[in-house]
């Protein structure tokens, strides 16, 4: 499974200050780099340059980028993505900051990914001699990492078949309208040995519905939930558990409105993985295992 | 503080058998006695025979009683309630199951509360010889013991008193309308050295809002919401954090329809706590910390 | 139960300014003053404005401070005393920094503990005011606030039965060679609803094992132990759970050796709670219930 | 990176009674098979027919069996262990039970490990069709799958070398005597994104250090050992955090001297990892964070 990991997200927001207060001070991410603008910002447990862009000017999801493992790896990507009818364009390293070769690729449903093998490698918080477990000045929900995005398309399952084809990402979970005639309303797509890199579910094209960083377990979720009160954060839903993918979560807006979500838990994954079904008289139970009701905003806020 | 803590709660319930099943199976109680239409439980970690009386017919409190140190409190109590213009009458031994000689007052609020000295002794399942830290064989949620009730009065303020001047509780945290012309909407109160025993808030005279199990901590917290997920428990609000008490929650109901709490978390207060107050701008930030909001039935489901 | 609390401990140290970087830094509490070779420090849950003291010049305990509830309880605590045979004296306002009146009492065991009515009272750090429910600047462990401590005698049932006979302590938990012919080994007493305000174990009078400070819970004990690491604090064992109390811990030593806890769990106590056996051969068990062996330490460090 | 995972652990017991109790009640595995003197067993996340094989006659590791995604991995496999001169030879379909064709390999540690692609798929305990998030009937520590074994080896360099060249295995972490000349006394080698599927210190040929369960997370962890202590398991260290690979622990042994260990967290590899480096001064540190000594047993018993 030669895609490594969803490797940045870049969104855009209404209040730049605003947006670097959010994502460093209540998120606990260090800003790397300032450009106008646009603000790079790493978490302490990823070693890569950023993994996230914020931009002023609207709100919402610019592009996604995930890092392949190999050149020979996008090489193959390029022409199945082409077989597949998606259209993708080569770019260039400096394109994106620090970041090298790759390509660039729209999807059946409009969101634009990249596909890259290099960033500047920076290291993390903990460094690679003899490291202590976390950093001692870690900052607000002290995020760990970059987990995964759920985007939203109107045909969710030609995004999926997509990924499948494509990208070899294969669904953990899938959920459905009816077990006899099935049609797709929502995928939860791994390409290495977690739930989900990347998730689809049925709404408007080209939108997000959040992208989730990695926290250690169930209390750094409180934690986390008890800093969102602190800073004000608009929470949407949680803490709870999803019954899709077991995690544990908190769903939470940027102060533009992009939803965030801390996320841990899960199981592990893998090509031989059994993909688990959801059908939709349990979505409910599916999304907010505890509570087993949808809010309203779960299905109708993208960005 | 010559009162120990709440040593039962009796409810009634519109159909025996489905509570019987969530206090023991969901809950994790065992039962100890039952009799016509009544069942007395207890928790595993509790000595005395029962500290939950579900009665069929109805639903919504019958009575609360709290277990008191000694027969010379006892005597102290009635004068003081006399003086405070309460009703109450002396009990005797077995008119309640199992329980010594006591006191059945009449608050301002209508509730009835019953205090008494004595209850058989069982002991716990872990017993009182080179004891394992819990039992083997739980059930549930497997809650640990009762903790504390939320009831509803017209006049919060009189019912604090009452508790203040007769019993030595004192309020942990008040919410109130307004620091400058401050009416009481609520009042946290321990008799112990836990954060509350009692609690009162606005409402209908009579009426329950919640009775409260203590759990472990925050993962137990989790593991209850997930065997209501199971238990197709109707789950009011939670997990989540409360500013009020600092606990750690989930509210849920019964199937009549009365509202339970897990409960972990708080601090240690005592004759010398110095009384945290919440102003009213602040409720749902008080009741609910990391969501900020009270959901309608929070304030409207009493039985 | 008209003792509050473990009000402070006052130990000596070798190194003041180690001293301080340990209890400061690495435990996380504030210094509240210093003058000449000693340091006042609080923890930020605690209301009084202070609970250690350390003093420069040697090692080991100087006293322990018992909180009582009202004058009227040291007059009767004083007169049980003198019954008892013990020794005590008046001590008056300001002879310990900020504290009011009191008694101080020489244990059978040549402790020294001092019974107080008051203290200047600062607050906690998060205030009484709508308080967020952790202050969000903490540092190293962060401790709560002092929990209990445990001291050496040569014949603790004599011990046990002072704090039994004049303060109104009750046994938790008992330690004993053989149920035929018991005699004392250990004893963990409370004076309110945790599982022990003090405990006494065989071994030299006048000596101290340990004093406790209270965590949330058990992802807080792996939290301190992780900066026990990063700081280089001598561990003694942990962390695990204790058999008696139910406790979670890690014990560890300051820079100049006396011993200090992190604690976590329990169970509710009072009045009416039923003591809890533990004989000698189940020793390993009821100490580290875990790996159900003591270490060396245990039993030969005191200071 | 085409091996998928460690699949199984095949080891011998001298008491096989004793060991299908610790396995099934203590760890709380599914007897899947016994036949003769050897049992199958399976944890309950795992989907898999049998992931640890127990067979009666003398202790120690039989072999070790990874999973590997295709048989076209097979072929490069064979072709590059040839190269290298390990000895390998094809295995057939059942000559393991439920299990496909594979090949067979020595390392030039001695050890036998076996790649196969195919096992009998059976299912989790939870299911594929709205699945809660963990069985209600959990026995004992409740496992929930095999995560890797550490095995000893004279030379960890060449086995290291092994695994790299061969398999694509990458080190996470590396334990070297010396930054200047260093020679390797251990590595934690990864296939998929967890910290390490196979690990190698220096010592004897052949010989197993423990093979390690994953859990949910450091509650799992203290839970599990307060199930050692219930049922008599001879712990090893623990419950404590590794330096290396940042888990939290418990060793201990199987009745018949077999090192377990229960693990969760850690943090995410993939094939742009940094390797971590750990000097020998740090060992302790690196072995059991918290206590920061290394017991005799950790490095003197092996089966």
């Amino acid at each position: 499974m030669p895609v490594m990991r969803l490797g940045y997200v870049h969104v855009r927001v209404t209040d730049l200050d605003a947006a670097i207060n959010h994502y460093s001070n209540t998120l606990g991410m260090k800003i790397m780099h300032q450009e106008g603008g646009t603000v790079y910002l790493k978490s302490w447990d990823e070693h890569d340059h950023h993994s996230v862009i914020i931009e002023e000017g609207g709100v919402g999801l610019v592009k996604l980028g995930y890092k392949v493992t190999s050149s020979d790896d996008l090489a193959v990507f390029e022409k199945r993505i082409q077989q597949f009818g998606a259209t993708s364009e080569r770019m260039s390293a400096g394109e994106n900051l620090k970041t090298g070769d790759g390509l660039r690729v729209v999807l059946p449903s409009d969101h634009v990914i990249e596909l890259y093998t290099d960033m500047e490698y920076v290291g993390t918080e903990t460094g690679t001699l003899n490291p202590d477990p976390w950093p001692r000045d870690q900052r607000g929900a002290a995020v760990h990492r970059l987990d995964h995005a759920l985007v939203a398309a109107e045909d969710p399952a030609l995004v999926e078949r997509f990924f499948y084809d494509c990208l070899d990402f294969r669904p953990a979970e899938r959920l459905i309208t009816d077990p006899a005639q099935p049609e797709l309303i929502g995928t939860w797509m791994f390409c290495g040995q977690t739930p989900h890199d990347i998730a689809v579910i049925k709404g408007p094209n080209g939108k997000l519905h959040h992208f989730a960083y990695w926290l250690e377990d169930w209390n750094e979720v409180l934690k986390a939930g008890d800093v969102f009160a602190m800073d004000d954060v608009s929470v949407d839903v949680g803490p709870t558990r999803h019954g899709i993918t077991r995690g544990k979560t908190i769903y939470f807006f940027d102060p533009s409105g992009n939803r965030n979500e801390v996320f841990t838990g899960g199981y592990q994954t893998g090509p031989d993985f059994a993909t688990i079904t959801w059908t939709a008289d349990q979505t409910g139970k599916g999304i907010f295992y505890i509570g087993r009701t949808l809010n309203e905003a779960f299905t109708t806020v993208f960005t």
